[in-house]
């Protein structure tokens, strides 16, 4: 084992130490991130699709989920729609198309739809303004509800709202749970490597001795 | 395909809506987030260690990560620490011991270890104040940045920037990225179920053919 210091992270190469740091936070979820904006000019609905890795659970009730964005960094069209919407999905990455997923990373200029040049299908439900990818086992339809402005590097965390959750029944626990086993929804780790997985096991609520009482295993 | 309504949502048993709206994000990373506290009356160094869903790349220059804490539900000591100290640690969760990870959940006093109640080995290293976990392959020491509070729930995203990490160099591969393959770090689905990984592919850069240029996966 050794240590790398902070001063040896500074003097690393950019790549390289892009590929490190992005690697460290363990399993990321792969999720295509699916917003529009309208021109007012034209009246042409623009669709934008976006592969994502920092889908973070805040909480059940409300269903709240987080996103991160470098707006200062990275192509700006999937932030930019969210704020001047209000709306966006979230679909799950499977093995039969994540190849394709990963293509939407690519810089396409701002009026180019990701779901054209990349082939995946998009879909509309529910009269819900921003497209969802017809092939995702799991598409959800989320609202801005509010957004922070990280002040150490200028990155944009966006909190959304659950409105709808569009999922087979039979993909879906006794126990609420989404059966992960059949989905095949990938896990993603760093920039750019995909797997699958294969189940441990699902463990029962964590139970302190002394105190006697049931706790869940993470926030709600 | 059928879709869940919010009012479906809303209407849902308190466990199975927690259960459903933790598996929606797609797999997370298992973390095992170290902290400390000194008691000011008796001096003794009480520590502190609970299993972490929510661990999300921030930024690699500066290099930040994020962490989702509930401390209006949920035991308060790891967000308490980390405000008051200003450092924890990050330590990946392998095959051979997320089981005992997983035990860290549940609700232990103040002033009991949950490394000597789940039989995990703590470390210090470099005069750093947190504890690690000796088991890790990965483990990372943090600094508290800065943290932002979600008005929508009470959720408090802490910013950490790393200060240094241990590791073994044959598990950091000549990009830079860490080796999933050998590292047997495990992923998470909703609140409990735990997934080995098999590699499915470590993608190219995404290019788009129009603009011809290169461009990274996710944000930097």
């Amino acid at each position: 084992m050794s240590v790398i210091s902070r001063e040896h992270i500074n003097k690393m190469n950019k790549r390289y130490r892009v590929q490190l740091i992005n690697s460290l936070t363990g399993y990321k979820s792969a999720n295509l991130v699916g917003t529009a904006n309208t021109d007012t000019d034209t009246g042409v609905k623009n669709l934008n699709l976006a592969i994502l890795s920092s889908c973070t659970h805040v909480g059940s009730d409300p269903p709240l989920l987080s996103f991160n964005f470098r707006p200062d960094k990275t192509p700006r069209q999937t932030f930019e729609n969210i704020m001047s919407t209000g709306c966006f999905t979230i679909n799950h990455v499977h093995k039969n198309f994540y190849e394709k997923a990963h293509l939407t990373s690519a810089k396409y200029p701002k009026n180019v739809s990701e779901f054209t040049e990349v082939g995946l299908e998009e879909t509309f439900l529910e009269n819900f303004y921003a497209p969802f990818v017809k092939n995702a086992e799991v598409q959800i339809a989320m609202k801005l509800i509010e957004h922070h402005h990280i002040k150490a590097n200028g990155t944009e965390i966006v909190i959304g709202e659950v409105i709808f959750i569009k999922c087979a029944d039979d993909l879906i626990q006794e126990d609420g749970s989404l059966n992960y086993e059949q989905l095949g929804t990938v896990a993603l780790a760093g920039l750019d490597t995909y797997f699958t997985t294969t189940k441990l096991s699902k463990l029962p609520y964590a139970h302190a001795p002394a105190a006697g009482r049931k706790v869940p295993a993470s926030p709600t």
